[in-house]
């Protein structure tokens, strides 16, 4: 195999070839890809094997992340389907402007161009990043986690086979599969447009910090719910134990619980309740870090200083009191991490000043912050969720895989002309 | 003066309430700030004065960007009139989505927060920048180029002036007058959102290097013209004298020419006549780097290995034959900088495949390259124009200052009921 850093140039030269293709061919792409997983799932069952019986040391919600069966296939096959009936989101006209006579500007869709994605070991995950890939029709890195190596490979192998059937260049796609690869693609600016790090805090963190190339994704998923004093408490207590519960390891899990004052001492009585019951359905124990003022109503251990702003990543849950929805919208732009905060209330004003308020990619009422996800907004999958202000923010699906660029076409126009006084522009919108 | 950390983190802490401000007030900062401006012309004349005497050893191009007098006054004053009649952009619902029964997904535009600017010693871009910021209700630091001093201090006041009459929170503005300034800022990622940094290219790629805050703007403003087997050639050589003499240290001038083989002794005829017009008209030499071949039929200096891909900001041009588009795209991709190029030709499939294949921010034909900018694009105004692929393309407006925020708001929804199937996502969208 090349070097990452020959992949990477060779890529880069494909690159506005595969951005100039025409939009059938990347539907075909995606539903031969379906097809041919579909053709080849046995072998891909056999490859999956021999990373599960590898797979021994690792705990077991990764060894469920890791298992690739017959229902993941389906789930992905499907998802390929759905991406393939999309509207085609390349050359897209998003803006047509008449500035003078015979002098017109446009802008269009385009491609990113070179995107590098590292991502766990989780196979479904190859399949859904390629997908949207071929959907907006950028080349990618991809490197997944080593312990789906075997997996990894087979499903790369085919779906580069349903590209290459389908016209894309052979450069378009490729697989990394070790960590030096991922130094020498941190360092491939000049020809990698973008990088997408999934994987734990430490590590996202790493990758901001050690490429000049532009990073997408999140370094901590803090998620906070605010009960407020005009709740519905009873649905509050099933929201917050869902967002804490159905998937703790998850980065939109909520984090810290914020109460108004005044429902406080109800609602946890409410909450304890339908802890119990989850302990005792589930054999697991929620771990509840609370404030001296919520400690005084509440079973629970002492909170520390650290424990508002940390992503637990598991079952446990910092509370503390606040006096409204002022004081939480402050307590949540202070210690949050951008990502998604819900407010649980019946009272529109509160929920109206939470909404503008706070600063975050995902601002929910009266649900769990377990929506924020790129499946459960509708847009087929996601290759990750930003936190950043910039470019894409929450779950990125095909749209935050685009750029644009603007064209103009003139019939000799110069600018000194503009400049002199000869000619001056009109700016006239025209439709797209 | 506080420590720009200190300004930075109350700005952070302001820039919620900034985004949650009622549209006209926003409106209203701008039409303040060019009252305020009017009326205060003689005194801004006057610190301009203060800034002119100390300008003798600049440059004269220089110069004439440091002096701000009445004509340019009434030019910042009108655009700001015009960014306050244009619709406002916060809170525009880009997507809504009804995900199941009364659970309904909206994205609306928002403000990115604190953005740094740093901008050369340009009194009317303070004017510009800020009212960008006050038309897309985002909180700056800026920072203008040390020869600017008393204009600048005068300027913002009046700015800052407006803002707060207008309901801005004092923290919402702040303005940077020292290098060191520059160093702290670089390092408050943790409060500022987006940095854009104009100037030299050293500049800007110093800056990029040394903070952890994204940056929006371009190092290199490399922009290539070729000249198509199909152009007009008479058309073409007033189009390339206008791209490259018309403001050669613009970012947007032409630094490399290439020309089909076919037509280069015909159109080199015509070009050297037009460039000796010019020559005798200004009283300037325009210098022509030819490759050996180019050499062979235009009386030009031979070209170095490094002046392809050169940014020459002044009347040099590079110049180089190639056999047809797809060699002139395959060069511009490589050796362009990824800002703007053109194509001047009467051939619309030559001209398509140029749209289609050249991976740059301004893709044109048949005019100047001079026209990418954000006054000639008609955004009003421009911060800066950015080469990158990620978030904002080419001259950037009020558009690029936005972000994106997804509301949801449900009636108790839990992500346990849509896993375990007893509900399920129907995504239906409903009109913005």
């Amino acid at each position: 195999m090349l070097p990452i850093t020959e992949i990477a140039k060779q890529m880069k030269a494909a690159a506005p070839f595969v951005a100039a293709m025409e939009a059938n061919r990347r539907s075909e792409a995606l539903l031969g890809a379906a097809a041919l997983l579909r053709e080849n799932a046995e072998e891909i069952f056999r490859e999956n094997e021999k990373d599960m019986a590898l797979s021994d040391s690792l705990a077991l919600p990764l060894k469920k992340r890791l298992r690739f069966d017959r229902p993941k296939l389906e789930t992905v096959c499907r998802g390929l389907e759905e991406l393939a009936a999309l509207p085609d989101p390349v050359g897209t006209v998003t803006l047509r402007r008449e500035l003078d006579r015979d002098l017109v500007l446009s802008r269009i869709s385009v491609p990113i161009g070179v995107i590098g994605v590292v991502f766990e070991s989780r196979p479904d995950a190859l399949v859904q990043i390629s997908g949207l890939c071929f959907r907006s029709g950028n080349c990618a890195i991809l490197k997944g986690g080593s312990e789906a190596l075997h997996t990894n490979r087979i499903l790369f192998s085919l779906m580069r086979q349903a590209s290459l059937s389908a016209g894309f260049p052979e450069a378009a796609y490729a697989l990394a599969e070790t960590r030096e690869e991922i130094g020498e693609l941190l360092a491939c600016d000049a020809w990698v447009d973008l990088l997408i790090p999934r994987g734990s805090n430490a590590f996202v963190r790493y990758i901001m910090d050690h490429t000049r190339i532009p990073v997408l994704g999140h370094a901590a998923g803090v998620c906070h719910i605010y009960v407020d004093a005009a709740a519905d408490l009873a649905r509050a207590a099933k929201i917050v134990l869902d967002a804490k519960t159905q998937y703790p390891a998850a980065c939109n899990a909520v984090e810290t619980l914020l109460v108004a004052r005044p429902v406080a001492p109800v609602f946890f009585a409410i909450l304890t309740g339908r802890i119990k019951a989850f302990e005792a359905e589930n054999g697991k124990k929620i771990r509840l870090l609370g404030t001296p003022e919520a400690a005084a109503i509440l079973s629970c251990e002492q909170a520390g200083e650290d424990d508002f702003g940390h992503e637990f990543s598991d079952l446990t849950l910092a509370v503390k009191l606040v006096a409204d929805v002022d004081e939480a919208i402050d307590h949540i732009n202070r210690f949050g991490s951008h990502h998604t905060d819900a407010i649980l209330t019946e009272d529109d004003v509160a929920a109206e000043r939470f909404f503008r308020l706070v600063d975050s990619a995902g601002v929910y009422r009266n649900c769990s912050t377990r929506f924020a996800d790129g499946y459960r907004y509708g847009f087929g999958a996601e290759v990750g969720i930003s936190t950043s202000k910039i470019h894409a923010r929450g779950p990125v699906g095909v749209e935050g895989l685009l750029t644009y660029k603007y064209l103009i076409e003139g019939t000799g126009q110069t600018v000194g002309e503009y400049a002199n006084g000869s000619r001056s522009f009109h700016f006239r919108d025209l439709p797209c």
